[in-house]
């Protein structure tokens, strides 16, 4: 358990678990989008919540589904690299830092996409997260190309 | 290589590893589905089996995608919280009923999408999944919280 | 941070990182397509760049985020499927075996789905892709038995 009680993976496990509560957020509000538009993407659920027209695609819907999918594309990385780049012993300022860049792009981006904030919000937003990503991958990889 | 001798990460692994091969499954049946459907999402593939009129979507293809969508979002998330919370040091009693809990609830999941269950089977599935992890991610924060 | 130091796992972390390397790839290649072919999958987006009849759909655009959805469906699951391994002690040069033939078999599958090359090419390196994932789940779960 000695991993847990290390400053830096602490510190990464703490925004790590933010940003998946923050994705399971974005389930719930496209699940609760899908009852309030009636737009079902199962005929089963249709049925139940009035009949086979509400089997249907709903433009929010979708947008909800974008910003879901960007962010398995971009949190599922982060999460593998985050507690790597933690293992390489790095000074917890640098390494808060990268969490903190990371996480506030991110939350920025679900804002950005759901309200549909006037681009390039979003993209910016997107951009600046994998700015602390790229920078892990290189120092990790750095780190472990003397064993490799 | 103390972690793997680890009773709650063993626990742990046994039940994340099953549900990664029930992923795997989903994956081989969306494409013995497709050659059997001949629906196919890229042309190259169209024109290897018959032609690129079976380039096309499929109902019952969808619904294969739409049933491994959603095990990415709960299940990569899973695999990180059930990581770290095994090293907060829980009981192994109540870890295991953690596990044991979602690990059902997602092959309820997958059963009631592949079958199309009348609803709300598979919503309640998920929904009962879920609550596993929003354990996991609130133990995590308050372990983590000392140090963090 | 004797973990980092453990051979196995550098040289699995080593390949882990350029796999995610390449998927950031593959999303910074799909924003390209959409500017060029000004295709976006948001009415914001579009209106940045010339007007909402680019709110549209690209069959090259669809392409690489099938190329991208895959590779999440099978590189996140080899990132904890690869840690976990390395953490029940294999020898080096099959532990390498397993990690090279994944990593190659990806890379292909990206060249395949990108530049549409001839079926079955891509569903061949995705196949062999999953022979060491298939090997090193069921490596796992013979190690973890003894303590589950």
């Amino acid at each position: 358990m000695a991993l847990i009680r290390n400053e830096v993976f602490s510190c990464f496990v703490f925004y790590a678990v933010l940003l998946l509560v923050k994705m399971y957020i974005i389930a719930i509000i496209t699940g609760q989008v899908r009852l309030r538009k009636k737009a079902f993407a199962n005929p089963e659920d249709a049925l139940r919540h009035g009949g086979l027209q509400f089997h249907r695609e709903d433009p929010y819907v979708e947008r909800c589904r974008r910003a879901h999918t960007n962010d398995m594309e971009n949190i599922f990385p982060f999460l593998f690299l985050g507690a790597v780049y933690s293992l390489t012993g790095p000074s917890i300022t640098v390494a808060r830092l990268h969490f903190l860049i990371f996480f506030l792009c991110r939350v920025l981006h679900s804002i950005a996409y759901l309200f549909a904030l006037r681009a390039p919000t979003r993209s910016v937003s997107y951009s600046l997260a994998q700015i602390p990503c790229f920078s892990m991958a290189v120092q990790i990889l750095m780190a472990v190309s003397t064993y490799a």
